[in-house]
């Protein structure tokens, strides 16, 4: 028979997050009288606010008319992509260089097409595992060597750079992929650190992959939300964005992806053009009806919910980290991201997880999980129900 | 700079619907008083219908609710799994095996991860291009060389050969894919020829890629509707599905993948093992909200919508079929698919193509457009509203 892609058979077990989901089911089936709580998955868990939820059944019930079908929108709907322009970035990207998605994941697996196997690959160390493990799928990085997957050039970010990469490191030409406010550890990149950080890619000629997934959780409004608030990021950057954790449309699927115009690589031709051509062959854009969802959260009154929602979110981030550092645990993130960084010096992720599983049926992220830097963490995800939060906080005590 | 994917390079001008829309754009800026009419692309033009399309709003509703709210689906409900098993294979697949996608040509862009680029490829010649293009992005084959892409094996599928490739030009270890009802030729395959390329597939260790996208426009109960109708597949076919022809979903993105357990690679590792790997890693599932739509179009209702909406298209398709017999034009396609594929002889594609722009103002697809074999022909979708339809067969008259 057909031989397996090398790349597949690189990939280390499992995805995390399904990995993470086998341990809890193997942990219920055991302990079938257990309630367990959720803060691993960043899946978002609150119900789809009232004018963006008008939005996306008004959508549905246009494609039974014969007025308001439509069928494949490719790049996606302009008007979508006009008013994403407006409300991220001031309007100053045209329609041409932004292509609507069904989410961020799904599109950094289709960016990985445009450089291809022979691209140096780096990514923050922790970072979310889609830029390495699709790195690896493509050929662009090898089999895992004990700390890492080889060829992938791992960026510590860690207490002691307050969670800011030495950019030093950056591969010449090659990807670098950065993401702010971050996954897992919640630092968020100031004005200065995404000056320097540009400053040295176009120095370096590397590519940056800005995932802002979380911009929409910054409130200090001294904090940039995206890339593009550097002008010269232009010539440098991609930014992926999505609706999933700012409205609550993981399960409705809809993100975007800026390719400026001024991005080239090497040999001079545009990333902007390559981008149309590989979401054309392998992608069929996103559904309309969350389209039609993404134009309602756009509107004046789902701008006010999608805040309101974040705020939510927010708040349950709070009561968190007070609960773990009540307990003396030390702590980042949760004020500009739904993610808590806690530190559990000296011991081992996966054996934290199971403890916090144990003794408090709270399923949560193993920091190792999401690269070397991240072992003795773990990541608390502030997606849940308030009461389920605060119960999950009370049984975090019986850590201490 | 960061280098571009030499895939990319490789890749003709642009993928080839693209194409089209840039043609008739231009030929609509130079004649702006023209009544264009698309037979081209194949994207449905009829509205969802009524119990498909409560099935939409029901779960765009539910998103907005505590108790319906929900998130990631990743591999997809169980229940829409389950169900599709039992509509479409008699339920001799269990979940586990079915992997909803957000539509067929991404699953297929997907697929080519499970085999890297080491993959020899063969398709049916002409056949739908992302086969071929997205075989090109992943370095499964080469720059083109004047009829065809390096490394691409091109299986003619002709008159001469009754639409169905010789199987003894299959590869050794290789991925064949594999279409019927074909797109873009119509042609449906029997019980007998999917025999024999079951057969010879397991004879030489082939994977075919069976793309089953206009199953339910066969009419003729004879002919089988999935690869899976010959027991041996499972160990040798993978098949992709969508409900964007039967259902209307174009825009809507919803469709499936079909990996048996009991496939294997070479090396004997578990594609259905892998394949929730790669999808879990660059993928997010579909949309919720599609996926309530899909669970409607399965329940008795929805099956008689679907057949309604087919059969319109069918009826589209007789039509068109008949305008061009009546110019003498040699057909085939339109009796248990949507296209109808019509013959030229001595001409090429996009000459004709143009002249069918020019004189009727009816956009085709070039038959060159999908392989070398495709020369001299021309695709005609049956996709439009009735009225559309009609005029443009009265309009095809200016071809005499």
């Amino acid at each position: 028979m057909i031989s397996r892609n090398p790349g597949i058979a690189h990939l280390k077990a499992g995805y995390l997050f399904p990995e993470i989901a086998k341990r809890r089911a193997a942990f219920a089936k055991e302990h079938p009288e257990a309630k367990i709580i959720s803060l691993g998955v960043g899946n978002t868990t609150e119900p789809i606010l009232p004018h963006i939820n008008r939005g996306l059944m008004e959508a549905a019930r246009r494609l039974g008319t014969v007025e308001g079908y439509s069928g494949y929108s490719d790049e996606g709907l302009e008007s979508l992509r006009e008013r994403i322009s407006q409300v991220f970035y001031h309007g100053q990207f045209t329609p041409s260089e932004i292509f609507i998605s069904d989410g961020a994941k799904c599109d950094i697996g289709r960016l990985q097409l445009l450089f291809g196997a022979r691209t140096e690959v780096a990514v923050q160390d922790p970072s979310y595992p889609v830029y390495v493990d699709g790195s690896v799928l493509i050929g662009a990085a090898g089999p895992w060597s004990g700390t890492g997957y080889q060829g992938i050039r791992y960026l510590p970010c860690t207490a002691a750079n307050g969670y800011f990469p030495d950019l030093s490191l950056l591969p010449e030409k090659g990807l670098f992929y950065f993401c702010s406010p971050n996954n897992p550890t919640g630092a968020t990149a100031t004005r200065e650190q995404l000056g320097a950080l540009v400053s040295a890619a176009r120095q370096k000629g590397t590519l940056i992959v800005f995932d802002a997934a979380y911009s929409e959780y910054i409130r200090n409004s001294a904090l940039p939300k995206s890339i593009f608030e550097i002008p010269e990021a232009r010539t440098c950057a991609i930014e992926v964005n999505s609706f999933s954790k700012s409205a609550g449309f993981t399960g409705v699927r809809l993100g975007w992806t800026v390719v400026p115009q001024e991005l080239t690589y090497g040999g001079g031709e545009k990333v902007n053009a390559d981008w149309g051509r590989v979401c054309g062959t392998i992608f069929n854009g996103a559904s309309n009806i969350a389209q039609g969802g993404g134009l309602a959260a756009l509107e004046p009154e789902g701008l006010k919910e999608m805040r309101e929602l974040t705020d939510f979110y927010l708040g349950n981030a709070k009561l968190i980290r007070s609960a773990l550092q009540g307990l003396g645990i030390s702590c980042v993130g949760g004020d500009e991201s739904p993610y808590i960084w806690a530190h559990f010096p000296g011991r081992d992720s996966w054996e934290v997880f199971s403890e916090i599983l144990e003794r408090c049926q709270v399923v949560t992220t193993p920091g190792s999980g999401f690269g070397p830097a991240g072992q003795s963490f773990i990541r608390f995800s502030a997606f849940g129900h308030r009461p389920a939060v605060e119960e999950a906080c009370e049984r975090l005590s019986h850590l201490s």
